[in-house]
């Protein structure tokens, strides 16, 4: 172990104990920075040959424990292998390492006139290879998909450290199993990606970003059916209720319009395109949609620090939310049109389990983001009926044909919940495939599945 | 047995014999016709109970052989499981059946203003199911992508008739294993699907055609880089070499343009959007690096018979050339630029080989359909030296970071090659992952694995 990146200091691993999730905290037995492929493997094989769980890591932003070190074990952090190995720009193709920042993955391809669309808000913090490891989505999902519409390939190592490397070069695989896209999504839990092969597009020339506000958050909602039934494709459509823009503002010290906290719910919209009169026209129309909905007001950004401004207010929400006190997440996905109903749900169940939420999300993909506030329930409510309203909340949301996690992934969190997603069948399945990868079970234990 | 929808004449058996794989014949013990998901989880139990293999089967259409008995047992067609159980306008979510044709499907989405974008040339024949199973591509992957990109879900059976149901009505997901992936692209190995949850599009309210015509193939293929790069991306961008220009001409008994076959390389080029003046900019843009990249003349389709015209040649260029003879269909996928190497390469070996090849494809997505024609070949040289150039074609393919199959899945006659494309571990994590849901392998046994 001596020669090995490994780091055994309280002070870092006490740093490594956590993501972005609540106020978790697991202190791993060590924390190991390798900074090439060749000493990732040498990490892996000593800790396999010890039966030391591995817990990879990116940027540790993740919302659902995916990282936590549950059972102990070494943190392996991925963030030194940050390189980005090829934009290769004919081909529209980009090899990253597992480290390197989304944000600057975006700059560095957005540089030569590419795009790289998945867009988190953590995307200053966040990895690649978390992305992949959740199959994050982010605000561009509704056009352009999530995470894995670009994963094209990947390498890494198994467990015990064999090298394994999927996909190729090509928008097109037909070739055995789609390892790679079995890989995204699976939280860390089959394999240590290192590297991936990513998908890039030409960038788009211009965008139109519009606020629109509604009197009530349900208004707001199905204006986005409507928005989308009219055959533009915006590249964003995110729902903000009252509340998310008292916490964003607040958290910001910065007033986006006079008198914005009025609107029970706002949407932010954005086209994007190659033909600026194009998005004109669709910007126009998405905007007499909105009025025929209800909405009272509508602002154009009017420049790109305008445009910043909105984003920035809606990318701050999680954090701005997470720094008011204790809370918790839940990333519920639905059919579009069950999106107004889901929220009358979570207020009515806010109402029996006497708790506050704050809702936003990626409402062009049915993607609401429930944050249920501590605020003063006290610890027995928070620690056992809280879980029975989110498995209300959960309920609700399968039984109108969603999912309980639409891109933060399951983790440590909800994972209780599965065996309302997944039949057992459907579980000792997904365990089954594990255990091809991970016959010893050390490759981020505890978390997926229920105990 | 008495009550199972079974078929046992020669005449029947024969006819599910084949699929449009070269000229093999492999005829079934018998062959099923479920109608419904229940009389098809009854077919698999009796099967399952009597160790009869079993080989699904859509519009047997494949070009890999996928839906051959290779090893007996019954064919299990899902022909009569062709329902469209839902079209959701609201949602943009269709749900069928495995045995809908998949141009049934777009006629149906498109009479409500929506989209289903996979197009694969045997669109009249060929089924959701098949399409599912090998991961169907078509001429409009280039800007919509693979059959991959429009499945939310499935439902199925285990080989052993035990239910499982994957995915749900959102676009986003991210709850547990990604299995609904796995088996898109699975050939019909891991599952028996019966039903499928769709993504659907809004309709583009217009395209526009050109067909551009270069003295060399080569040219034409370069082009395809430029136009890409230049920010566009067009809804299709297809290639067709003289001699497969020549073959579908003849096929069809129809001329496309006087002095057609004077051209090395066709381009069949096409833009959609809903702003028409948007697509009048974009193709001639096209048009202009189209003649700066050497093209001689350029077509549009002035009406939408004319633009049927030329798809009509387009899509019957794999029947065309199945109808001259005996032939072998390779489905190679590069990065775009390697594509003008690998047609030398192609040619090149015709020349060691002692054949002749007509090249055509989706070259937007770097996939090239090389077809080796028998001619006047001998048995030896056709069943020796062929598979000897076949072999040199795909590992020239794969060091040059493509696949051996871009679309049409690895089924029964790429099989051998997968050690070309995978590591022994690969291939062993593979099977690891057939024996998880099928541990009798019984489900399409000889396909994708090398003996």
């Amino acid at each position: 172990m001596d020669n090995l990146p490994v780091e055994t200091s309280l002070e870092i691993r006490e740093k490594y104990s956590h993501d972005w999730t609540e106020d978790l905290r697991f202190v791993p037995d060590a924390v190991a920075f390798p900074d090439t492929p060749e000493t990732l493997q040498q990490v892996l094989r000593y800790a396999y040959t010890h039966d030391i769980p591995i817990i990879p890591a990116g940027g540790r932003t993740g919302l659902s424990g995916g990282m936590l070190p549950v059972k102990g074990g070494w943190v392996v952090s991925l963030e030194k292998l940050n390189r980005i190995l090829l934009i290769d720009t004919q081909n529209l193709i980009a090899v990253v390492q597992a480290g390197v920042i989304t944000q600057t993955l975006h700059e560095s391809v957005e540089a030569v006139g590419l795009f790289y669309p998945p867009d988190p808000s953590s995307r200053g913090s966040c990895t690649i290879g978390g992305n992949i490891a959740h199959n994050a989505g982010g605000v561009r999902a509704i056009k352009y998909g999530t995470t894995r519409e670009y994963v094209l390939g990947i390498e890494g190592f198994l467990p015990n450290g064999t090298p394994i490397r999927t996909g190729t070069h090509t928008l097109k695989n037909s070739t055995g199993y789609n390892l790679t896209q079995l890989f995204v999504g699976s939280e860390g839990t089959l394999v240590v990606i290192h590297t991936a092969i990513l998908k890039l597009l030409p960038k788009p020339a211009h965008v139109q970003t519009l606020l629109l506000g509604f009197p009530e958050a349900r208004s707001a909602i199905q204006a986005v059916v409507k928005i989308l039934q009219s055959g533009i494709l915006p590249a964003a459509i995110e729902f903000m209720e009252r509340d998310a823009v008292r916490f964003g503002q607040a958290y910001l010290g910065e007033m986006l319009q006079p008198g914005i906290e009025e609107f029970g719910g706002l949407l932010l919209v954005e086209v994007d395109g190659n033909h600026w009169e194009t998005l004109e026209k669709e910007a126009a129309q998405i905007e007499e949609i909105a009025w025929q909905s209800g909405a009272l007001q509508s602002w154009y950004a009017q420049s790109s620090a305008e445009r910043e401004k909105l984003w920035r207010l809606r990318r701050c929400l999680g954090i701005a939310v997470k720094s008011s006190g204790p809370y918790k997440e839940e990333d519920t996905v639905v059919p579009r049109t069950v999106l107004p109903d889901l929220l009358d749900k979570v207020k009515e169940l806010g109402k029996k389990y006497n708790f506050r939420s704050v809702c936003y999300g990626h409402v062009g993909d049915g993607n609401l983001h429930v944050n249920i506030l501590r605020d003063a329930l006290p610890k027995e409510a928070w620690e056992n009926d809280i879980p029975k309203a989110v498995e209300e909340l959960f309920r609700f949301v399968i039984a109108h044909r969603g999912a309980i996690s639409g891109e933060h992934g399951i983790g440590w969190v909800q994972r209780r919940y599965m065996p309302l997603q997944f039949s057992p069948v459907e579980l000792a399945l997904m365990k089954g495939l594990k255990a091809v990868f991970d016959p010893k079970g050390l490759l981020n234990p505890g978390k997926i599945f229920p105990d």
